[in-house]
């Protein structure tokens, strides 16, 4: 295909290094919808005539049929996509094939071609963090007044309620949600027609192919479309961003399974067995997702250490864009679809949940909070009475409840009999009602809005 | 501070790893605001009394001042600003000060600063990103006819013109204002109130707090707010691309100074000497810019890895989360502005540019697309033809225009004279003026159209 | 310094991006050092003289005698520590300071100064490390009977002893050692005298330098000695990897903390407390220790990015080589030094380990090798019959053992009454007395031999 | 294979996010290979019959050979390698097949075949970087007197030769080889028979099976060998910084190959084409090698990513080790493949890099260095001095030896007649004769040496 000069041909290493079939192939659809709405459009703009546009549009969805039943070819001396797709082209249709390339490049048809793949992928992840985040909302309803343990340093700090925690991730895949669609719509222009680098002197119709490919608008600058994966890696950063929320969600479920917590049973349908062990039901999927969150960020990396120092316009270096946001892509899917089985399947021990936070002194805030409240003591000092309560219930191993009025009144003699209805988890839960807090009125009220945000209905 | 169970004091090392007060002094005025601002609306709410609400408003002005005077003090046994700040308005207003800590903790406050801080430096990159258009702009309407090779691959490809080229750049730019002013938007909600993890059960008014503060709305869930780094995050991601982007540019400089090209003479003032060549002069700015893209990449992917598998809520690694910013942010900021000097005050050598467009068969393709319009042949067709002509004359070491008609018509006989008119580099530029192409004609309106985004006037 | 042909000094963004002093300083030792070697070899050799020499060495010693007293100034118009200390060695020796760069310059100087200043921070890692592994045969001796469950994915596997996971650490530094042993060797080559990139015409030693300094000898290329980071990416990633270990102890430390394991109460003096919650009881160092990991990684991400793609020889992209080095350095520096302090001092409840150990059907494994071994049933069938003990037991809600041997032989009738004594945690980690198993005799032994290879005696 | 307490089978999604069968494949041969000592240990050790060790060897073989015609079935109810291939051999030898997995776990079987697949890695990569060393050393002694432009900054330094710039490629990869070397030791210990992580009660003989598969000795630890990837981060690690070297290398050949240097003609074997332009060769593989260093980087950030805090022992986020190792393992062996090609094959253009070297004032040190060698100046001074002629030369364009005697002197009456002899560029290589310098005679001592540590011959 561009042997006009060379005298020799690419050597085995060269063919082996060089060739992009091997995963570019994964583009097909969109090399195929791309070289289709460039054909009309150099059909109507008079660059080849109706009948070539008719020939090449018509030729290629035979293309597509072929490969949708028999799958892409891998011939490494076509090098790619568009050639293995242009060389079948001309074997069906003869001539009018080598028209078809006329006014563009490989440039602008791989960064369009690839723009198209990352739409594609965005509005699939978009989809998978929805029923995500439906999952969520589902079970935070269910669990809206459960009470559990709130950690702050995996240390139990003040009881929450288990509606309210898995809200909390509700927020963190809305955020990953916004952060997608700005993605899509930075990524969202078509580079097609930019050509080589520098735009072509046929007269082609750029809004055209844009909008017959639901682009917003051609590309403003054809050094730049040629030269830009600024989309993939919006792509691959939103990517690396879900991934650790999913991370920290695994990590939930894996210590929420160990015994000592005991907080949850991971269904059957996502834990795996061991080969030694027979007892063993392990987390396997929530460790999965985990683990991925590592190559997800790894790939991002790999994309801006490749990009980096690049002179303009294309480089060769830019086909390593692809290996990594199809990685991503398929890893984030697939975790997004585990967390989705955990969270919907998992049987929430809320007994001992319950049963942890009236451990660890989660109420001792509710002591203080109570001193500033009742005795008008200012909270840092509020804060010492309280610590020295704590120690005093911790030395004889017993809960802050369990001291008796005169033992607390020993340590500050403005504390009251009223002190006791604060200390319990309920009302430590149910007194939090500031905006996000987790009182339960509080967290229905988020779950409402969630419910509404993703068209749940009431 | 919180000792009051503790029955020993902190080793020295724990003295010196868990003190952030060396660096997160830089939230000082962040925290000074935010503060203010919940001590106006702990007034405004009944939580602590008018007057107190005013002494601590006075008292942290005066505080603000003396940090401004002289400098935040370093006492690790103070751990951070908002102990530092805490502590020394207790010296000045006494008990009052106690109350300002009422219904909030320092996992909310930092999550507060810290965001105003980022929101801050967003603002900052992006007016530097605007200057470092403007400058874009100004050099490419001056060589919007400036002909230089365009390059793939680094090697010469087709004419373009340097005023195409710097263009591509302003849309690198423009990108990277979009996607920083994304996460501005995505930032920009109020954490403040959510306490130490669970929200409280004071009184108090978050959306006061919020809107005193500069925040679209307070956030959603307290769980999620003192756990949440994204906006850490999408800050430095938003650093990484445009850091990647400047260290482009500065590739192009640096490449464009060395004598082989000898594109451009770099201003002294943004180059160094050699401490041994007398004759150096060396595009040091332009180096440090394109260092300076490993440690803002480096800087994120420092706090991906520290936020991975982290469970709810607030953990200490999460105050690793300051230095990787703080960092990207300075080298950020100095890498904008060393490249907008250099942009604005380069010497553009565009005799040296012209003679190598003219070189290395840059208008070949202009030839092939000769022959897909006059002669009807396919273009695939065209780009053998034109391959064997140029292989002719590169063995003869002449350029494609010294050809004979002869020597032309014997490698296919539709060639015509009218050919050598579309083989000079200004024919060659003048044709592509399609939608961003790198005709002079088109180039302008992409720098009106800029100019008019920028506000500079017609 | 480099001001001959220069028309115009730095602009100030230039001076600000341009300087290292504010970080390079911390170079000053080594960089007095390899001046006073270079000094006393140029004198040795003639290329100076002997006086000159003297003057010079002398000179230096007062320099590094006020560098001591007072600091290195930072005045950013000498840029870097070499400027700074030969400017001032002018002002105190006169012109025989403008000697002392004959045969070397600032390429092969810092080459030569960070070598140094690396390999100090690889002696200093060494001994921290040491001390951690001394911490760790040591509690591990005291807890090598001490039965603890043993995990895999978080899930309680088989019971092991304290000691023999301790000694698991220990392998990780040991292994840590030896790899920042082998960036020694390999980064113990002295570059000095590679001048600018090319050697030079006098008459040097290089062997002499290198021996002066404790180099093992000169490198063997001068375009490679001043454009190799090598040694300081192999710190980097020793030190990442270590960072790795250090943040998997820390790990552990965190979750065996949390209420619900309660397998160790940390000291007082490595945790901190709250703002907002009298009770807690944070294991901060643990987790700056893990969160440190992050940072750590990233400093070895963003060298390797500066490094990328740069041609031969020095490019001033280099100087962004020191602060990430520092940075990690200064980082695993305190996290051993935490992670020291917590081992030795931390207090390990193994009550709590043992009766988690008993829980879980930890001892399943030792049902089904019992069958093998006593019955003579192949592992994968005696795996299955075990695996249905475990359900039978669960679904009851009892331990193992707690089945009668009526209900066992129901489920295999090959199981028998000695069974029983099969099943019992001590039986179980005696019984692994494989090389490397958890057995306390083993463990022992495993003990022995790293007090051995640590010279803490018999 | 561990349904055994199960009631429920794995859902689709756990299937597809669990089975590591499609990559772990790769395995299959070190997997073969250890079953194989394990089961004639087994035997030797009387853990099972002689009979049935050697129906398991034989059946294993069998299994080998049906892999090595057809490929390993991909089922992914069969989840990994190791199943993969037990299932098949109880298929062939019934019974039997159950007895191997006595005494061994899944856990310590992946990490001994990973461990041998690496060090099979480290083996192919020392012989593939040896082929490029030799290449190196033959074209530089064929160009130890090539005198071309030495750059630093890119920017004209000092002349240096064309030999000695390839040795020092020659050390990098020196250096890469000993860092694989240290990573093979460092991993050939093997962790067969720790079993799921405590050891086993078997009395199997570990040291037997680590003497059978090559390896120094068993590991010390079973904890720590279950959970220990420090092997294959020591692979990434130093295939990391391979790339990078590999990376610079490709940097300058495509510079080089830019029309404006034209240093040097790639061989069309190694060159690809354009689709739109048909003038273009261009330097595809040098521009992959170099794009490969970011996914190579990737890979080892991915790795450490994933084992960031995990606690012990094993856990399955530890299945994500494989695919950024095998990836970066076929990324570097065809990065150094085409190298190899490149540096064999490449056509240096010495006349134009001669060219080169005579301009930019390269030899003004040369002039520096007289001054000082023939009178006495101080390095400072003579500095200066040739400052001033080069910007006399430079404002009157001309070269330094073309300025007159009479205007060297009004710059410095101290100049004379004799300099013109130390400003050819032949003189100012053959000077700098130092250890690891420039000078022809000292790069051929280099090239010898590496010659003979090649086994090259004298």
């Amino acid at each position: 295909m561009w042997g006009g000069r060379f005298a020799e041909g690419p050597s085995s290493i060269m063919r082996e290094i060089n060739a992009s079939i091997p995963f570019d192939k994964a583009l097909w659809r969109q090399d195929i919808a791309a070289s289709k709405a460039h054909a009309a459009m150099l059909g109507a703009c008079g660059i080849v005539s109706a009948e070539d546009a008719k020939a090449i549009e018509a030729g290629l969805d035979r293309v597509a049929a072929e490969y949708e039943a028999e799958g892409v070819p891998e011939d490494w001396s076509l090098e790619d996509i568009h050639m293995t797709t242009e060389s079948r082209l001309a074997e069906l249709i003869g001539a009018a094939a080598g028209r078809l390339h006329t006014g563009r490049s490989r440039n602008d048809q791989v960064a369009t071609d690839f723009r198209l793949w990352v739409r594609d992928a965005i509005d699939q992840v978009d989809a998978g963090l929805e029923a995500l985040q439906r999952a969520l909302v589902m079970r935070a309803a269910e669990h809206a007044d459960s009470i559990m343990p709130g950690f702050t340093h995996l240390q139990t700090a003040q009881p929450v309620t288990l509606g309210h925690h898995l809200m909390a991730y509700y927020e963190m895949f809305r955020r990953d949600r916004s952060r997608f669609a700005d993605a899509r719509k930075r990524a969202n222009e078509s580079p097609l027609g930019s050509a080589a680098l520098a735009g072509t002197g046929f007269p082609i119709d750029r809004e055209m192919t844009a909008q017959a490919l639901g682009f917003d608008k051609p590309t403003a600058n054809s050094l730049d479309s040629v030269s830009d994966r600024d989309f993939a890696l919006d792509y691959l950063m939103s990517a690396a961003q879900c991934s650790l929320h999913l991370s920290r969600l695994a990590e939930e479920f894996i210590i929420w399974a160990s015994q000592p917590f005991g907080f949850v049973r991971l269904p059957d349908s996502l834990s795996t067995g061991s080969s030694i062990m027979p007892q063993k039901k392990n987390p396997d999927a929530a460790e999965l997702v985990r683990g991925h969150a590592g190559r997800i960020v790894g790939s991002a990396v790999s994309l801006m250490v490749t990009m980096k120092g690049l002179p303009l316009a294309y480089s060769k270096d830019m086909q390593d864009d692809k290996p990594p946001v199809f990685e991503a892509a398929s890893l984030l899917s697939l975790s997004v679809a585990a967390m989705t089985g955990m969270v919907a399947e998992a049987q929430f021990r809320t007994d001992r949940m319950r049963q942890a936070a009236e451990l660890g002194y989660a109420t001792a805030t509710d002591l203080a909070d109570w001193l500033v409240r009742q005795a008008g003591i200012p909270f840092r000092e509020a804060h010492h009475i309280t610590g020295a309560a704590v120690k005093l219930a911790e030395s004889r191993g017993i809960a802050l409840e369990a001291l008796s009025l005169a033992d607390l009144q020993a340590i500050d003699a403005r504390i009251g009999e009223g002190v006791y209805a604060a200390l319990s988890v309920e009302a430590s839960v149910a007194v939090r009602a500031s905006h996000g807090g987790t009182a339960p009125v509080e967290v229905r009220k988020r779950i409402a809005e969630a419910r509404e945000a993703l068209g749940m209905g009431g």
